[in-house]
């Protein structure tokens, strides 16, 4: 499998490139606009066909490459059916698969973040999007974000992945590019309160500033990312 | 085995922490001095020892915390034989082996970007030091490099690695983590090169600017970091 991790220095976004084999389908995962050239010049070298792009959520922190990667490429791009926008050629769900030659992804609904907020699992690995971070997880407060549900998301499904699993997020804040179920049911501050209702007040008593492009880049990525209807 | 990735946003340098097991023995290498605090809290919550902090060379870019980790830990510090600083209580040479519990990390000389650098193999993975790069091999110009040296640290020795051989470099600017030996050896600019000679043509032609910290990171690095002899 090639698993590339590409890292955005302005919004802190992580991007993934996912392929079986140079040559064969390619898969990206929370591109950024900006860097769109930058994921076409590896997918070129590779020799790869870019099949689909999909965002885990609708983010609010960076404008998305799902259009530009769609018109450069002609791949399908992909959100999920909680996602309220028109702009992508496939919505999916939970228990969804994401192919990729023989590689698949399992589809994993885990609200909270937003109400349109998604996991992927491999084998090995999990992309847990803005659900769970390392040592941290995403807000709770606009964007349809509920606390309860994150809560839920966390503790019914991704924590349940087994131990050894690896944790790909989609933003680290400081220097850190990956971590393990285990790591952050044992370490991660926000997932050592008792029950649900600790972890309620605790993300509701958080005092945060909006994103700074939050009021740009909403409506660009329901608009994946484009100036124009899609 | 656990493998971690810290990325140092100020210059561009990955420092990597591994270890067989949470508990056991941990190995770090090049830390950076202004990142120390964040390497003991990863470690401490691990509940791992620090046993050996490592440079791949004397860096001009950034000030290493070998120091001020063995001041915190009573951890070894080494650097290569070829290090000029007696600052370290280990010096490794070629085919010498790091110890982290059962985890070996075979030690290669691959001088070129300083007459100092080392590069440390794992199994399935090679930490590179800046002798390769992610689409870039480092700069030969100051600290006693040699562009004809790192051909031969490069051709002769890791490009030698399986294919399959992940690469962890010691830095990357573009938002890379990781690439292969296959990788590196397809689009690597600098690695398409038809001979030793026009890799030393093509390396002398560079004009780069010295490192920003170059004037206090070499003096201080000699010292492992730290103001006075250690």
């Amino acid at each position: 499998m090639i698993f590339r991790q590409f890292f955005d220095h302005e919004s802190s976004t992580y991007t993934y490139l996912i392929a079986e084999r140079m040559g064969g389908e390619a898969l990206l995962i929370d591109p950024v606009k900006s860097n769109v050239d930058q994921y076409m010049h590896s997918i070129g070298e590779m020799e790869m066909k870019l099949v689909l792009a999909v965002d885990t959520h609708i983010h609010a922190d960076h404008v998305t490459g799902l259009g530009d990667l769609r018109h450069a490429t002609g791949c399908a791009s992909a959100m999920g059916e909680m996602s309220n926008t028109e702009c992508v050629s496939i919505h999916f769900k939970e228990g969804d698969k994401l192919k990729v030659d023989n590689l698949r992804l399992d589809v994993l609904y885990t609200p909270g973040h937003t109400d349109d907020s998604y996991s992927f699992v491999l084998p090995d690995r999990v992309l847990t999007g803005d659900t769970l971070l390392i040592r941290g997880t995403g807000r709770t407060d606009f964007q349809n974000g509920d606390p309860a549900d994150q809560y839920d998301s966390l503790f019914d499904k991704l924590l349940r992945l087994p131990d050894k699993t690896l944790v790909y997020p989609a933003h680290d804040y400081n220097g850190m590019t990956v971590s393990t179920i285990q790591e952050e049911k044992l370490f991660n501050p926000r997932l050592q309160v008792a029950n649900k209702q600790a972890y309620v007040e605790l993300m509701n008593g958080l005092q945060l500033d909006n994103p700074r492009l939050m009021d740009v880049a909403v409506p660009a990525n329901r608009n994946c990312g484009l100036k124009s209807a899609a």
